[in-house]
């Protein structure tokens, strides 16, 4: 059961090497277009674009998907209205309408013929885009999209097995045997194409923790270990950022390490 | 510029009628197949199933997504690690994880001639979801999405003007002329299709507000103005939910009204 919606789909993966190309004005419209008409809780999101010079893996494009309650607060001012659902539930709406919106954008641009890959850290580099784009309050960068024409071609990337994934009316024990059959899908499949070789990359070990892997058995149960069981231990600077952008979570900043 | 895959997500409308017909095993594992290999951050969620009685509008199928970490802090146990990031930015890469592949999904039923439809509250109701099908610690329910065949059709219906959305190098200043253009360009669309008319919804106005409005003025604008100015005051609620779920946002619950 296939159509070209589907293999649109079922055929994508990260760009990491892009054309010297830029994409036409029209093609852009159409992969915003198609992002804009993804469902959404309330259209809380705003793209930047920025063609000005190279980004990223030589992609000719980057787009930062922002949640964005400015506008709304303008739309409701007009109507007088104020808000006041609390920041957390804002964040929680706006992270899915945004989140869906690029995901659309990444699947038209693929139908397109362009490639794309995401890039995470923008909530923690908030200050720095805000400054950049000149934000106003209550816009919050989520996530960069790199796009265009790509430079390197590569089958798609395994995911976890589907009765990993999909649980009918209750939530099963994972049993042993499960979660290794998923863990060696999920890095044969890496492995199987280089994937950490050929990016020449494994997540540095923190607190002396010694090297023990290669890129023979560096695959991606260990990749995403590396990163869960390192990065972001403290919330105090995510909370900052998303303070500095009106969005209040918590008042025990201070507290936490 | 068009191609199948643009055109399924231009014409996606949320189906709010279905027909009694239940989709086929094959069907639902293509979709599901074609949500998993949305891009991800870490696969960090989990598809509930339930197809045992008739949901919402009459649909056959609704599946809960998931922000999952639980299967996450399995392997990460089989590789020797513990999860140290926090929770906040579990739920923000989590959150966009489930919501790209819940993207996928409905895209590709659009394309298999289902309908869908989301619905927004579980997050609010997760201890109940929680209850209904076993979950552990650290998945929490984001979002339902009921889908099957549809009983109805309707045009899709507007977004905002792409210049109020889509911002290159700077975000603009937004004049009185933009936001009321971008206003009565949702409103009529969705006025146009009698869309809150055929709902027969008014979001009720509280705190004393006499209702001043009839199914000839009440668009979009005045409709997602009275959520944002009337629900969810209080993060309390939510965040006594997630810490019920394992994630732990703030130590500052009870200062919370």
């Amino acid at each position: 059961m296939n159509n070209p919606v589907i293999e649109s789909m079922l055929q994508r993966k990260s760009i990491r090497k892009y054309e010297d190309r830029m994409p036409s004005d029209e093609v852009i419209e159409t992969i915003v277009r198609a992002g804009q008409q993804a469902p959404f809780a309330a259209q809380v999101y705003s793209i930047l674009l920025s063609r000005k010079k190279k980004h990223v893996f030589g992609a000719p494009l980057l787009f930062t998907i922002c949640v964005d309650y400015h506008k709304m607060k303008l739309i409701m001012g007009k109507r007088d209205w104020s808000m006041v659902t609390n920041d957390l539930s804002l964040l929680i709406f706006g992270i899915q309408d945004a989140a869906m919106m690029a995901e659309n954008m990444v699947i038209a641009a693929e139908s397109l013929g362009l490639g794309s890959v995401y890039l995470g850290n923008a909530p923690y580099v908030a200050d720095k885009i805000a400054a950049e784009y000149n934000l106003p309050l209550k816009v919050f960068p989520l996530v960069q999209l790199a796009m265009g024409y790509p430079a390197e071609d590569a089958p798609p990337r395994l995911r976890y097995p589907m009765d990993f994934t999909l649980f009918e009316d209750e939530y099963p024990e994972l049993t042993d045997e499960m979660i290794e059959e998923a863990m060696a899908m999920m890095d044969q499949g890496y492995m199987g194409q280089d994937y950490y070789k050929k990016n020449n990359y494994m997540i540095p070990l923190k607190n002396g923790r010694k090297e023990t892997f290669t890129f023979d058995d560096y695959g991606w149960t260990e990749h995403i270990s590396r990163k869960w069981g390192q990065w972001f231990p403290s919330v105090r600077d995510l909370l900052v950022q998303l303070e500095k952008r009106g969005f209040h979570i918590t008042s025990d900043l201070d507290e936490k390490e």
